[in-house]
């Protein structure tokens, strides 16, 4: 499984992913699900990846050649379509849908297998003179922008963290807060399934900086990651002692 | 949807369930999904019920007319079998689970219908002489027993609230506690899933008693339910306002 989500506040975007995949629990391993494109004069741009990994890794590769390519471009060539070209992040999000399902069908269509290829990602980012956004692009290449009521999208394993991202996440949310805000709704939701685990890894886009103002990996035992953990676990647990009593125990007392 | 949950501490049983019913977004229903049966010389039982709502009102129906028949046994008249006649809440469950797959095969296999009728139980309760327990009854009619390392067994919308009971529920966690637990876990999932709602029907069992020592009803205004609620929204918010800064945070005071 996996566990990854994108936050959208007035201030700019926080990504977040876990690192788990597996193959059958008797298959885990660590991979990243996070890369980042960084296209001179254009914008920036952020993937967040789940399901079948080798057809996010296939797309991933894909984006890179195709970026090569239109970067590159020999006079009177013309671009085959990347990041580069996009004239905005709605685009890049058609871009990104089109080239997964090219890419899945190559394996259930030309070769005819049955096995589950699909993948689902986040993109999140900005093109120069746009406002920064995050996209949700199903597998079957159509996608959809977050409600601007509730500024954020997840993929994965989305229910065991999405209690504290509906109490916390507004549009005004600051930066900051927001990235707690997916450190903790990553940690809920590894603690309830054991096929999301960490490394975490955890950026934070500033609006119109076209590069992230802080990239953060925590390991397990990371000191911020394992002190904020920490807290809200004693935390939680100190503030459900504290509940109000039932009627019959305070007559008890 | 539904949310149902049963917890088994070393004092007794923690039943909980909530009373939306919904066939499709535009027929939504209050009905209680909680049942209790009190068996004179016999024990205490109480089912939670998910799933299709003409199957488990069937089965509510049943377990009634064959408790009333075995008994008020004539003389020489052998019981149909029935919550009276099981010696140990093992035999209730496989008797549940029995019910349950007769009374849908009616509508699938004699009248070949095509539609979903499946239900999944959660049942709870206590046999004299014997200890209480909790099983979760599947579609199939087979079943299992709570886990000793996890006391809780959900049924329905089960993700939103797990992660409260897996921080807070141990064996030797009080009733009362794990009272309080059951409703905040139902206050997380009405949040996030909107085919969750009050009424929350909550019982407390104190092991040996043979009925139970506390039952509530609440609704979305009750005052104790209100105040657990507004009490544990604000704390929430309280303790992620006191998580620990990031290190450039600091920098920046």
């Amino acid at each position: 499984m996996t566990y990854c989500l994108a936050i959208a506040v007035d201030s700019g975007l926080v990504l977040a992913s876990d690192s788990r995949t597996n193959a059958g629990v008797d298959n885990v391993n660590t991979y990243p699900k996070m890369f980042s494109f960084s296209v001179p004069d254009k914008g920036f741009f952020t993937l967040l990846t789940s399901g079948n990994l080798a057809t996010t890794q296939a797309v991933v590769h894909q984006i890179e050649q195709d970026l090569k390519h239109d970067l590159d471009l020999a006079e009177g060539e013309k671009p085959v379509g990347s990041f580069a070209v996009c004239k905005d992040m709605n685009e890049a999000a058609k871009y990104l849908g089109t080239l997964a399902v090219k890419l899945k069908n190559y394996y259930e269509r030309d070769l005819n297998q049955a096995a589950n290829f699909d993948c689902t990602f986040i993109l999140g980012g900005q093109i120069i003179g746009e406002p920064c956004q995050i996209f949700m692009v199903y597998p079957e290449g159509n996608f959809i922008q977050n409600s601007p009521y509730s500024p954020f999208l997840q993929i994965g394993e989305t229910k065991y963290g999405k209690p504290i991202l509906d109490r916390v996440i507004k549009r005004n949310t600051s930066l900051e807060a927001a990235a707690r805000c997916a450190l903790v709704s990553l940690d809920s939701t590894m603690r309830s399934n054991l096929s999301v685990a960490p490394p975490f890894d955890l950026m934070i886009y500033e609006k119109d900086k076209l590069e992230p103002a802080h990239v953060m990996h925590y390991k397990q035992n990371s000191p911020y990651y394992s002190s904020m953990r920490k807290r809200w676990g004693e935390g939680l647990m100190e503030l459900f002692n504290d509940l109000p009593l039932f009627d019959w125990e305070k007559n008890d007392k």
